[in-house]
């Protein structure tokens, strides 16, 4: 099941240590202006390899388009783009070729499959997530189109809760930090961790503003459903809040349902989603990440034959997924809104009426 | 999108105020015996009407096979059934058919369709959940050969949480708690909300034991995915947690792993999930519900002209949607866990092989 | 797998000799009103028991609507309707309970699934294909708004071929004859063929006209190509052409090919399909069904237990399955050509922003 | 909609004159060894430039695998692939850059994206059947692991019709030629519409033995559907028959039914295919190809501002699409056995417990 979405359909491949990663954006309708540069940057805003919360592997992550494009503009059919791997080390994996590192999806692999490639996860790997970037990129594209913009931060890193939430901080933060309050303490909690050969956990908060009222598909594919499937079908997402989320279950129904006035909801508890379709008012996400699982302290684990071991974990990895995984939770949203804004457009015959009225 | 599943997939229909609901089972593999009594039971721990702790509307809900089964078995075809609607008293929305109800799908419908079954919702309606109860039973009916059992309960009403954790309790409890020791005061935090003409949130946890490893579709139909898709798009849902969930973000990489010794993992701070795959651990779920919308205090609204109005909520509704709510979850698990059961058949050729040698 | 269609998805279910068939259809814009007395002339254009040139069943075939529709209107939520079967008879079917009847699905149902219901075909039967009628109707009335208009006939029986077609004649014609000249020789073909205890092949026609340019989803929801799975998927097609079909395959390419002048197209040889894209000339589909594999002469089959048999079938049969298949045929395009016309809703950017301005 | 296929599921990209063109073959089983030579030798079959029967564009072909195999073997993760493009002659298509080639896909592609690649056709250049070839030999690969084989080969060119069917001729035969008796008359009509300019039409006949009884998803996604799915969606193809197809509407019922004796069924009339299953017999298929469209004679046009042009076709194309075609389909029912071998193993509760039993 490697393909997501329903109008417009993203289906990735690739490995960690393979030739590369990639995949087919179908569905992208005819018309929209191919920006490389913002591409690029996107890109860029995930990449590792620049400063010293993130993984010291350094992709290049250029995106090449392979098909779809046509003088500039999506040709309505689909967009095949792929990524080199180019900063490989394969050989970092070899001591642990044969073991299921703790808290990684080697164990489950196996027994699934009954191979697996143990290259820094293959298939597993969050290399996955440059595919990800990539695609939400592309459906940024077609949301600017309709003023929609979607942003994201690093709310908590371990238990340093930042509270006064700014997205124009996180842009500049070298953690992406939402509070430039607490931004130092949560910078230092990362640095505790690497330097303990250890790993740490936190929160992202994603934001999406200029919705239009009426997207999400019900019953089965409501916005907030699609939400779920995503961001807790990435690496090391342990837990999902729309709006309110967790604090909802402790208010009273009079506390947290939205009334309205003349200008339209004077609060926004629900996280711009009721019934599964958007109101117009901002969405609100928060996404758990888990600690890193790779860590460098010794920890015991079986091998494939079922014997146990001590597991020292080489390579490089983030001490925090939390920081860069904000920005694949970001690319994710657009991709969900840009899926739902196509679904929507046959919600009412009246719209029907509207294009092929206009066909004549 | 009225239809959820990739090998077993469930379609659904109906209102809340219609001639009835139900839907369409596919996939479902032949030679299951259908235990009408079991599903008949099923269906009554989801009812209401049969204490103080949940709505007053009783349903019979009587689940009729229409087709798919013939002499007590499946037959590989679809399963289609029904559940008539008996309880309607629609005139108890004559009131509100204009009028946004707080925290209802009201105001998203409108913005969507242009139009709206304003009787309770409509399709929007909790009522809808006895479907997904119904086709969770006939899922627990193919999971039973495989010894998968699922079980919930309300783990926290408000900020009432419970800790000690005994889903035998739940089973007998009027308000499913799992900790007897604090189910008197779960409770009283439901009554003294209906008493105020208020609500109150909750939170279900769900588990799952017996599964065998190897279950979820990577990378886009992870086991996590799709419970994040479906318990994220129930009715009140607001957030969704795997294992150790926002806990996790909290602990450091050493804490969160989960090591291995001979007789498998040592903890299971994952859930039960690694890769999106089952580890074969028990999976564990938890699932927060806000407050019931539907309070009977005085709020204010727009009505779909767009003037502002005093909105009084007339009906029966349950004061706290966790309770019945955990019920629908656990039915939900079970579809998914039938799911993957059935998608994992084909991960190996080895499987394959099992099954078309035998077939000579 | 009983869905089909990709934004108009249709999903059914039910027996031969159960208590009904029916279905879902999911995807319908809102505001469609449901013309009732629309569906049933349709049901009836379908239904046998009216002539010496069908079967004898006659079913009322009543569509019941439970779902989807409000004070008139599609709401855009799942339409589910249901159609009670009335008049059956099991007890034609005892005798074969056990046998794999010639030119049936009772041989490959039973090898696939280890047990069938025998009764009438069950799932298998062409019962099932009055929920393909039903559905139909509804995708043309959701059609009628865009001057879309869909006719079908019987073009040949057995070797009697129609040349001079007369879409009007097909209408008041007991066997849909589509040439009035051969129509009592097509007659004479049916009646010598159940006089002996028999049945005999024929081939419909069937013509959408009104189609905007533009239909079909390249490159594997062409046009031809969901017109290829439905129609080949009907019970007893054996067969399918696209416009000039088998007879373009002795045509040179400049005998073959469509020029064009300053009105457009000077020929139709491709039935209105290029590259799987509707042209916005007539669609035309020719459809060849087997004769009727129910036949009342001995023959020799085996039972489920391997021993061969004289098989001798009795009950009500069409003689001729192609009559009736014909409206079957028509339906199956009108939904292909409203599904298609949802999915082109988003080929073009320029598209999205009519909708989405209009919506300010 | 560039994704095809249930439990094997290939989603492609790519156009005639891009980088290449590639695809995603998602559902692959783990364990399948990848022959390389037999997937270099699938597509140096269906290759242009070897005689003067085909195009004289030359293309390496050369099927570089990008994921999903490793150590030699598939791990059940996507296998990306790709293709490059090296024999783009671009400059062909300036003068005909805003014309719509008669018979093309050029018109109805520029109707419904308002742009299109017009270089050689893009998107819909039977370029693209290279990547149906490659996906059809890994398909192959599969399927050998349960004995089943699959030929094709040409029946009919123009009228002359193939009798004597060998499909070890067609091997060897320059054009594929099933009848020794008739390949070189076949040949000349080939030449002689070469000669002058034009094209000319053909019939595919595709065998697949060695089928276990049973493949099939019954309602929409029959055997058969799938293959009118597939076969009517190639470029060029106008019609499909199974078994004995268009042949079946002149037969009686006793003529037309496959009786059974001890060893099983006495005739073949339908083709391996019953009620949408396998019967376990041979499956044939009929294919029929239109005359190329790409013929050098001088046409009328429209050009996309709808003035009417001269229309000269320059480039480099097969005087007759059915030889290439042939192995195109071969390989097309290779991927739908292959699918429907992965979805019928969940037929029956029994395979199930034949694989779950086994993981213990």
């Amino acid at each position: 099941m490697n393909t997501f979405g329903q109008a417009l359909r993203v289906t990735t491949f690739g490995e960690s240590h393979g030739v590369g990663i990639g995949g087919v954006i179908d569905g992208l309708p005819a018309g929209i202006p191919m920006d490389m540069d913002f591409i690029y940057k996107e890109m860029q805003r995930r990449a590792g390899g620049q400063n010293l919360y993130s993984t010291q592997r350094k992709e290049a992550d250029r995106v090449e388009i392979l098909s779809g494009v046509f003088e500039g503009k999506t040709t309505g059919t689909p967009l095949g783009f792929f990524i080199q791997n180019s900063a490989n080390k394969s050989k970092d994996y070899d001591s642990i070729k044969n073991l299921f590192r703790p808290g990684h999806a080697d164990f489950t692999y196996f027994q699934k499959y009954g191979v697996r490639d143990y290259r820094g996860g293959g298939r597993s790997s969050a290399r996955e997530s440059a595919v990800r970037v990539a695609a939400g990129a592309i459906a940024k594209l077609l949301l600017s189109h309709f003023n929609i913009k979607i942003q994201s931060g690093i709310l908590s890193i371990g238990k340093i809760l930042g509270k006064d939430i700014d997205f124009k901080n996180a842009q500049k933060s070298e953690i992406f930090a939402l509070d430039k309050n607490v931004e130092s303490q949560q910078k230092e909690a990362i640095n505790n961790a690497r330097n303990a050969h250890n790993s740490i956990g936190g929160v992202a908060l994603v934001r999406a503003s200029g919705i239009p009222a009426g997207l999400g598909e019900p019953l089965y594919y409501k916005l907030d459903s699609a939400i779920g499937a995503l961001m807790l079908g990435l690496n090391g997402v342990k837990a999902v809040e729309i709006g309110e989320g967790t604090e909802s279950t402790h208010l009273l129904g009079s506390e947290n349902n939205d009334q309205m006035d003349k200008k339209g909801f004077q609060s926004n508890h629900c996280g711009g989603i009721l019934g599964g379709i958007s109101t117009g008012n901002e969405i609100l996400i928060k996404v758990h990440f888990k600690p890193t699982p790779s860590i460098f302290l010794p920890q015991y684990t079986q091998d494939i034959n079922g014997n146990v071991l001590e597991c020292n974990i080489k390579g490089r990895h983030d001490p925090c997924i939390a920081v860069r995984g904000s920005v694949v939770c970001e690319a994710q949203l657009a991709l969900i809104l840009a899926d739902m804004l196509l679904l929507n457009a046959t919600s009412k015959l009246e719209y029907l009426q509207k294009i092929y009225a206009s066909k004549k």
